[in-house]
């Protein structure tokens, strides 16, 4: 293999595809990312066996081939690199990466080990970059992280009345977002939560987006990048089942209001992390107290209808619930007891948005 | 106590002081702040016993008083209010801080058990407070951290013809920066460099700044600030002898490339993050090898006089050396053998800046 690439593009291509699939210590081959050269432009590719990722970037070929080099360092020399043009070259046993007045050089790694890419499927579900980026910073980061439980680190991803619903939860919390799609065929798959985080960020820069599906894995697929990954085994989480029989007190109240309040009280919480939100007439008074801390009281306006149900949160929960309805007006549908408070969009958004979280017990009870 | 402030002003004293006094776990009572409030205004003060600092800030005082609470959740408090205006009143046993919309109280600490902030010295020497942060951003960082030889955390300061020298050692490399000054005293010190880091970010903010020595403790002194610190044992370090006689070698070259190129190599080094630098003619080459990792070689130009000698370093040592001399050119006069490299400036600066460090064995030795 022989070719000279534009640097940045080349670098852009390989971080994009490290973070995308970060390998596994225990197998070098598994963290390797495979370069592969044609007569028009050099495919950056990664494989653990459960996810893939590749990019495409025209380059000028001397020489086709295949290597597979480790792709940390490879991401690295390339990020830190000034020179405009990179030449990457096979001599002998190395891939050299050659700048002006430098050269570096990679063991390569034997390529007849590695998975491939695999063949990603064609026929999806097409949806903005854009919105799917900002409904993937809410859902993907509500899953849980403990691998544990690997069914709570997942996203669900379906299509409903042309709409595509994705849905996470760890327990505690629950986010359901919805945005509008062209489906050619219908979605029902649950996949990594962690890998849907990355793509998330790497999307916002996309402009349409396709899923799709086949046996056992969904394929990602926006401008030069195509993304894969093994579907979780995740029959529940599928039903949009929402019990709001239960709500008698609902709440309107500018969310930023609501979370900059929340987070100076929280400094004064217990060890759980838990505030209280006193609902009035007109008012919500959230309060922390801490035998050792001290105590904190504020009280902010809001648009109260129905009763006066004062439930508490864990802090942190309420701050990741309110978060994504930042710079807007926000819906609290509580319910009395240990049951769910629902929060929505008040005006429709073209990301319709419902975040669930659970109630904890009072301070000091 | 009861006073009125502006909320940003007093945040920003209480966040200085509890970064340069931070306090100790296991006495709650020197993590606290003392607040004293008398007809014009207050002082926010803190003291480990070892360091004291104090911030006088203009206030409305309603009732004057002394009271102690804990540092950090005043502090933490004081900077998420969006609130312009704060009122800090005693009510029982606690410090309510009160600001429209909201209460928040704090448990008051015995002020009787407080060691109190002690006297300043004051006649002393001037310097600029953009100089010293500068010198101290150098020389304080290149002191150890590692309390188990308390000689090597200091700065050692020292007034000599009219210039205040500032030198720290870790043993494996030394910095010595010079700025001008104005004297009415002598002054020779050796003081912890921990704290005079954290003084040296907030220097940067003030004009001149005086230090001033008494039998065991030095006063800093700037705009609205004062802060002492206990003096450290150390003849040692004392002295500025600088033997040069071996240099054989003298590259000139610009800070930046040089530091760019090792970056870049440094991620080919071996396990001890070792590179070489080859002295040629009109050339540094820089190498580094590692049996995983690969290997890396990066040129670049430099002025080059008197003999070859061509030692290698730890790459994170040669970057720490070269940082400060960013921008401009540096001068390496480098010795044969194991004996240590020093780094100076080539055009003449308000701060004048030696950087020693010393030289490892090659890669592959």
């Amino acid at each position: 293999m022989d070719l000279t690439v534009t640097t940045a593009d080349l670098a852009a291509a390989a971080a994009d595809v490290v973070r995308l699939v970060p390998g596994r210590l225990i197998d070098p081959v598994l963290s390797g990312v495979l370069l592969t050269a044609d007569a028009t432009g050099v495919v950056v590719g990664a494989s653990d066996r459960e996810r893939t990722a590749r990019v495409r970037r025209g380059a000028l070929v001397h020489t086709e081939g295949r290597v597979l080099v480790p792709g940390k360092p490879l991401a690295e020399t390339l990020r830190m690199l000034d020179q405009p043009q990179v030449r990457l070259v096979v001599e002998g046993s190395m891939l050299a990466i050659r700048a002006e007045g430098a050269r570096f050089a990679l063991p390569l790694l034997d390529v007849d080990l590695h998975p491939g890419l695999g063949t990603p499927a064609h026929t999806g579900v097409q949806v903005s970059g854009e919105h799917l980026s900002s409904a993937l910073s809410t859902v993907a980061t509500t899953a849980s992280r403990d691998e544990a439980l690997p069914i709570f680190t997942g996203v669900r991803i379906r299509t409903e009345n042309e709409r595509l619903v994705l849905r996470a939860t760890d327990r505690y919390r629950m986010a359901i977002a919805t945005v509008p799609c062209a489906a050619e065929a219908e979605l029902d798959v649950m996949v990594p939560a962690a890998l849907l985080a990355e793509v998330g960020k790497q999307l916002s820069r996309a402009g349409e987006v396709t899923l799709a599906m086949d046996a056992n894995q969904l394929t990602l697929r926006w401008s030069d990048t195509v993304v894969t990954t093994a579907i979780l085994d995740g029959a529940f989480l599928s039903e949009n089942k929402l019990n709001l029989s239960g709500v008698d007190t609902t709440v309107v109240v500018h969310a930023d209001t609501l979370l900059d309040a929340t987070r100076r009280v929280a400094l004064y919480s217990d060890t759980r992390g838990v505030i209280s939100v006193e609902v009035g007439d007109t008012t919500l008074r959230l309060r922390a107290t801490a035998q050792q801390t001290g105590e904190a009281e504020e009280s902010i306006k809001a648009t109260v209808t129905g009763g006066r149900t004062s439930p508490s949160y864990l802090s942190r929960y309420l701050q990741d619930a309110l978060r994504p309805f930042g710079g807007r007006e926000v819906r609290l549908a509580i319910q009395p007891g240990m049951r769910a408070t629902i929060l929505t969009h008040v005006e429709p958004q073209d990301i319709d948005l419902t975040y669930i979280v659970m109630p904890m017990l009072p301070p000091n009870h």
